[in-house]
């Protein structure tokens, strides 16, 4: 088979380690059901435009499919010779249709092609990206719900500020999924317009119906303007970022897993079949997974900033410097996809440690600001509230007694206005159970947006 | 005034260099009249709630709207002593209105309100910007309206590729500022989400109506999980983002303009009054607007790893960490609404040398591919007309010729299919005009482009 | 005064806007007092040169020093009308010598002149970043030796590991600070090369003694191609990476104070006067210091992104892209020097909780390593001690004991080879001792380390 | 062969899609020979130190030359199920010593064997990478030789300024990639340091002789602190800027040369061999050799963000999230020496042409600051003879004159101090050779320059 598709005006064989430099098989090739795909349609094109006969149309995509097959079967080498996929794939399809196969090229420039191919891909991908944000979600909720009703200390700047539920906690992330799942939507959005038509820069003179080829690719829209069709590489940089948002948002879900299950936290046991251990020492159990997670927050910011770095400054139109477009692209879906899972598994084995959570709870005067509010409540205005409440909190550590430890002639030494119902306002339980308006942390609140969320990842 | 809002825990005062590292006063000053602005309506909630009389109410609203009158007039000193622009502002509402202003921090901590304060500025800013990019969309659709059927030659990998219309070449870069405005727009969404109610992390127990509060900053919805709210910032993140895309198709655009005023190119004059000369050699007249354009790409991408790189691996809920969203931000912010206005007024006054690029357009084989196109329409595959059109191309650069300079019988050496209509293919007038698929570059389509632009961009 | 260097070859004004947004006069003044050192060093060099007589050099010195000292005493405006330091200190050299002024910048371009004056501002500032690092080991050092004896546990993936030496995990971050300062002192060494005498690009006609200017102001060497010397950024990028992996090292050392003064660890108490509180939680401390640092990484690692994406693919010589290369510098320089101070303000203020140490120390199966070492040394392969290791803390772990809580009957179900002395490898002093080989955890080499330390930062 | 080196304390089986997500043998296979080579030290040690007998340590020591000639071989299957190479050779021990080969582990963790594979791997491709360097540095002195005397524009802001050798230009590489050299050369020394013997974290109770070690692994120094020693990824942090400065170099590089291979500037011809065609356009030949190291530049970048961001914030002292550190370096080193194979082959190809570059070194008013300069040695301040020019200048533009084809009565209506020998100055050859000071542009300074180089590639 001929592996490249030029070379009419050239004098030189091309030399040898640059043809290998140059050649983006080893890893475009996995666009290779996608480059079929839009051949197919563009060849539908090229017979609605009477260029193809309706016979060479039916040879040409019977070989495509064939091709496919044989593909997926093993029984194609993809050798590396090949300069790109495209040039593969025409190769393979002349060998078995001859010089018919040099005609699916008519009014396409790989240009707009491997544009399409990769808008395909990352349709498809994006999809599978979501519906993985979908199923850790789900679990997510599940948790929550298993573990209603289970308190843990809420921290700001990693101490202890107020009690919350642990399920509210666990919503938190379901919210963030949430967030990026819109992203990916409307990156998907971003992705659906389809660049043939386009060829090289300017748009081609054969009558392509290309609102056609968009219909049969499933493609929302065609691209407006031939010269940005081949130069535009947003999509790819809004899903290169919508992974990099998702990772973030993993990477701290990460973090307070190691924290959780360190010595120390203890609120949460890993499962031995998602933990590892030490090749020297024999007791340790460690959270390799989400460590992992959080690591790889590194590499899918990192493709990110490889991208918008190639990207910088390029003149119109199509420069080779795209080409570095997929490998990046791939890191990051591999990466998002292998840690979505990750965390899927593994939130569905965690257990939490209810006994140290109720012990942690009851300490470190997680009930102070509720005692502000308390004195908020009896007139006194919320600074002087705040301030009060303090000065309490230093005499109680002090004398080593928690908030609701303390009597009411000691509470009385600092305000005249607290009285024997202050003890209502110094349960945890009911602490919780004020924070009932929407966003807040009571169980009827918590239930009601769980409730909400099976809805919408049902949908 | 008091400079800020705890203490009544600690027994030892705050070292003084500690103070002006903590201090976010210098840069969160910016963010004063939404600090108000949201002050106001929190205010108006805790009237709803039987918190504040309807004259205490007043009172606060009145001393809020004239706090931000006297800044306004430069009447009120912003003394770097505060920790930032909370304290301040609750400091000077106390000095007007005594005690009455300590109540106003009820039901809301520094961690939902600053991160409403950065949701209502960027809400304003993202709308300014998005006009911005309008303006500047409106100046390429005048220009290449003004230009209509000026040719010159398109390039790929910066080589003569085939030649188009200057104004689809314009019109390119309205269609990534077209995708920029949208994901502008996507970000706004994004942002219009209401924190506040959620309190230090928890919610609040007081019963604060918090969509009558987002109505009032007209805001689309409340945020769901009260944890979240304080500890998301991924509104600035997506801001950021916007940002680095927007100023990589002005990069791309300044590369442009920076080729094409080379002697070299010479296809565009750019006006005295946007250029520089040099501190010794008198000849020169830089380009420095829109080198610095593209060199503030640079900064724009560092200002979005900078916050993803800060929110990576933080646990919930609030960090201190987080005080690093703003200067980022503000950085970008202000560096994109520069450059949007720069490159508006630039292109408002660069001429286009008309006799230049009509003798770029004439050389350079620019119709090769119009020639193998040709071969296609005579019956030719397509693999072969561009095979032999690369040997004519060899051919004709050793003889020194453009294509339109061959004789027929030096065209009939290389195929037998071609006849005396070649030279209709080999017009470059004709070449466009034979671009009239959606988004080529024929005249036609151009032309329909822009009207559809001009009314996107009145809209 | 006149404002700018050039301008004969112009037709029209400076668009106003564009002025303000090409004027580095905002930043670059910070270049002031290096920019005056440069210019006297030139003077003498044109002065040897005979390009000045004796007299007019004095007499430009003179003026300069004025500047310097009339700037210094605020007697000089710095109005914003000026392109760059250059324009403004040229013109204010003329307002005092009249036309003599005007020959300064013989031989001299804003290009070579920009890139010494960047030079002489970073060697300063490293110097001046050296003495900070070494201030913040001298306290290192300090705290270690005054809690020279401490143990606490080590810890891989966050998990308990092995026993140490708080003095030795104190000196593992005097280690990296180490590091530090040798690449600073290597980018010193980048920085102190004279770029002066390369003109705009080309190099002058003028006979300026390069070595003599290199000599007074005390650089090692002078740039060998005066197209490089111009368009050379290296010593920046090398100054910003030097600061990116400094505050990675201090990001490590904030994240485990941060947990180290969390009520879950409680290792250490922060000073009052370095924590701050909560607007509406009152019983709260947070280590805000270290939460800053902490997230300051990132706009150190971001300012490393912005000059490197700045100055890719940029052709040479000067463009005015590099004028980007300053406000990064400045960013970085400043964040680092406040995190070495609070860092170095805050660790002499620390306190380690004795009694949480020990009995942290005490729990944990810490000495697991050591009991399988004793297999080994009972002639048991490493593989198999580890195992039997692992099966008795798994054992130990059930019956709810300590290693040391087992008797030698349990042991010995497990191995035959345990003997009695097994409880001398169960001790945690003498598992301390044990690891006396250089770099180990033992106090005779944790001693050695620290005195080894106070030498070099003696030295 | 056992697939792990840890379980006893373990009682679950490991999740399978886990224990793919956590090999890492899939990529650090690639430091098989160097952890050999590290074992084959260790066991010497061992033998040393009494833990090993003469007889074991051969043993073991023919065994692991065995098994690395056995994979060279490819006799020996590199089995995915393998948590990492390190266990794969233990494995592969045991299966040819038996229980002997369970011993080597002894006084040793993978946290200190994996930092000295790296290490090794570095050391050994550093000094590749160097070699690299220094070729293409060679190619460049050889190419400058070949074209002495070649004069072309020197731009600032791609503007033409002043004319320069291009054996100058060229030099201007040299000069950063020897910057870059010496780069490589120290982040050499930073790897060289032996961090065996640190064990997990703690160091180890074994009677290792650590400098025996290094000696034998030919390493400089040992760690100083077993904890710190761990847990360092300065010396892989500093390979991947040390790689991202060097491919900003080349991105210049090529951005010239893609530039220079333009039909508007058309200074050079890229050989047929090394460019690329057009699947559609037939007369187009491509520079992708120098776009794709352009483009790969931002890989190599966004490597480098990869890990810092991944080293951020971690507690000591091993994480896992460190295993991360081995693709990125893998990735910039395999970019690196292919782009650095590519430019040495592609400049030992192209062709100046010098007709051309005759032509554009005639125009462009190139001897402006020649006209200045002479201006100043005839008495005129700099400041006015720079303004005079820049008045002459404007007026030959009017009549499409370039300075040279003024008459001296022409000359005089702008300065009375212009006199014939003017047109000695406006001469290009004595232009350049009046920039005779070090670093200038001269034949004389330039080959002085070429042989300095010659002598430092030499050694």
């Amino acid at each position: 088979m001929a592996e490249k598709l030029w070379g009419g005006r050239f004098r030189e064989e091309m030399d040898e380690s640059f043809r290998s430099f140059n050649s983006s098989f080893s890893f475009d090739r996995r666009l290779l059901r996608h480059d079929i795909e839009g051949s197919i349609a563009h060849c539908r094109a090229l017979k609605e435009a009477g260029i193809l006969s309706e016979e060479e149309h039916e040879r040409i995509i019977e070989a495509l499919s064939e091709i496919r097959r044989e593909i997926e079967r093993g029984d194609l080498e993809l050798s590396d010779s090949y300069e790109d996929i495209h040039s593969f794939i025409e190769a393979a399809l002349i060998d078995k249709v001859g010089a018919l196969g040099e005609k699916l090229h008519t009014a396409r420039s790989r240009n707009d092609q491997v544009a399409l191919d990769l808008r395909l891909f990352l349709k498809e991908e994006i999809q599978e990206t979501i519906e993985r944000i979908k199923r850790l979600q789900k679990r997510i909720i599940e948790l929550a719900k298993e573990n209603m009703g289970l308190i843990l200390p809420g921290y700001t700047h990693l101490q202890r500020a107020q009690p919350v539920l642990l399920s509210h906690h666990l919503h938190a992330y379901y919210e963030m999924l949430k967030r990026d799942r819109e992203r990916f939507l409307y990156t998907l959005k971003v992705c659906n317009v389809l660049p043939l038509g386009s060829a090289a820069l300017a748009g081609t003179p054969f009558p392509i119906n290309r609102d056609l080829v968009a219909r049969e690719l499933r493609m929302d829209a065609i691209s407006s303007n031939s010269m940005d069709a081949v130069s535009d590489r947003d999509f790819a940089l809004d899903f290169l970022y919508s992974c990099a948002v998702l990772m973030m948002h993993l990477s701290r879900f990460s973090e307070e897993l190691i924290l959780w299950s360190t010595q120390e936290f203890g609120f949460v046991e890993l499962p031995d079949s998602l933990s590892t251990g030490s090749s020297i020492m024999p007791q340790k159990k460690n959270p390799d997974i989400v460590e992992l997670i959080r690591a790889k927050t590194g590499r899918v910011y990192g493709n990110l900033i490889s991208l918008l770095t190639t990207m910088k400054a390029l003149p119109l139109t199509y420069n080779k410097d795209m080409q570095e477009d997929k490998e990046c692209v791939f890191d990051s879906l591999d990466t998002v996809k292998g840690c979505l899972e990750m965390m899927t598994i593994l939130i569905s084995k965690i257990r939490f440690k209810e006994d140290r959570l109720k012990e942690v709870s009851a300490e470190g005067y997680l009930l102070a600001t509720d005692l502000a509010d308390y004195l908020v409540y009896k007139g006194v205005t919320f600074r002087s509230a705040h301030e009060i409440t303090g000065r309490i909190v230093l005499y109680a550590m002090d004398k080593g007694k928690e908030l609701d430890e303390l009597t009411l002639e000691e509470f009385l030494k600092f305000s005249r206005k607290i009285e024997d119902d202050i003890y209502d306002w110094l349960d945890i339980q009911k602490s919780i159970e004020r924070k009932r308006l929407p966003g807040g942390t009571s169980m009827e609140t918590v239930k009601r947006n769980l409730l909400e969320a099976e809805k919408e990842i049902s949908s």
